[in-house]
């Protein structure tokens, strides 16, 4: 099934726009778990819950080989009709980023990646191949440093992350482009969403970076087709650090769905 | 030891500003051969004649378990006087850029990374901690897309790539950041060059993509300390599909070290 009607049909049979990030961060998690294990009590707690799971792969990679093993196993246990979204910020020269895609796409068969937009169009066009999958671009990052470059004003007034929108409408020939733009930015998040009406959007920020729910929905919704995927990691994962964790975070996780379909109703 | 006192050690120990990145292509290595085997008797045939080895993850990652235990085993095969420089690219916000240098420093014991500096400092801050590493920020990159981004003219005058060489300066507290400039750009070099003269410079983009070598040394080069490395990864590696790749290797590091070096004396 292609990214965008897997996209769909999650959030429809889930009504949820929500997507959590699964970071098992060792520092914060109930202590002696294992990643595979916390993984799967949180899936199991959220799956009806969510249209998407997002592994970072930082946390997987900073556990060695045993985090690669339990990242195989976290991509085995979600159901096949939800949206993986692999969150490895990668980017590099051509033939390298055919490596990263065989290694994404191939290996761990991720629906969809996130990608870094600064090496052009030859670092993004191997993954774009995949036709199937989902690519998001960086377009305005969640985090404060977000605006030291992505902010810069170029010389027809434009920001750089608006170059970054036009460029990913530009090189969206088979519609599996999408961008990555923080809920801490309200207007950079609308002037994202009208310079690319259509277009899927990743929106992290809320929760522990303090995004604002309400004009992250207002924002960053798109009509009809709501192409909006809102990400919360920590405040779900990590809802509570006791036995209850995966009760804790069915309830953050419900909690944050209701809420985002209440701001979608009154929309 | 500090990374720029290592990376002179090494460059005076072998008369080498080379560095040999080790990239497993399977579709251009010998037919057979195993990574961890071949990247062995790359090293074997050159360590003598490089200051640095620069794994690019994206192949190891590519090869699953697999290629990340090459990984670990071509890293402890590495002279401990040779500089490595793990050449992943990542770049993310501050807890995740934490949960990378984790893997990068921590866990395969890289002496330097490269960066994607797209998100800005806090997602640099984490590796710049570790004030005994080497961080190498992509400033400007060797590939056609290279210019998309890279080039654009911001509202001052001065292009992107510009402005993150002199945020680099900026954030260069501790003495360990390092950039990236293709060979393939000669003025953009020499204007890198001229905004960080003392700053370490890692240039790809030799043999394969083309650079001028003469005009990589004349514009890279930054006077007494020469804290330039020149990379080259499929010139070297595949100069034989045979079985005499080693060999081949060889002679292909002789020589590139030798013009490197006839460029550096007329200099």
């Amino acid at each position: 099934m292609r990214f965008l009607d897997k996209l769909a049909a999650a959030r429809r049979k889930n009504d949820s726009l929500l997507c959590i990030g699964l970071d098992p961060d060792p520092a914060l998690m109930p202590p002696g778990i294992a990643i595979d294990d916390f993984n799967r009590s949180i899936i199991d707690a959220t799956k009806d819950l969510v249209c998407a799971y997002k592994p970072n792969l930082a946390f997987y990679e900073a556990a060695g080989n045993a985090g690669m093993a339990a990242l195989e196993k976290t991509l085995k246990h979600i159901p096949t009709d939800i949206l993986t979204i692999g969150d490895g910020k990668r980017g590099d020269i051509g033939n390298t980023a055919r490596a990263y895609a065989r290694a994404l796409f191939d290996g761990f068969g991720f629906d969809s990646i996130t990608v870094n937009p600064y090496l052009g169009y030859d670092s993004i066009e191997p993954f774009l191949r995949y036709a199937d999958r989902g690519i998001f671009l960086l377009c305005r990052t969640s985090n404060p440093g977000g605006a030291d470059f992505q902010n810069l004003r170029l010389e027809n007034g434009q920001p750089l992350y608006e170059a970054v929108a036009r460029k990913a409408l530009e090189w969206n020939k088979d519609g599996n482009i999408g961008l990555v733009a923080g809920a801490t930015n309200p207007a950079e998040l609308r002037h994202i969403r009208e310079i690319c009406p259509n277009m899927p959007i990743l929106i992290p920020g809320i929760g522990a970076q303090s995004g604002d729910l309400g004009l992250t929905v207002k924002n960053g919704v798109d009509g009809a087709t709501i192409r909006t995927i809102i990400t919360v990691s920590r405040q779900v994962l990590y809802a509570s650090s006791g036995p209850d964790f995966a009760e804790a975070a069915r309830r953050a996780a419900l909690e944050i769905r209701h809420q985002i379909n209440a701001h979608l109703a009154a929309h």
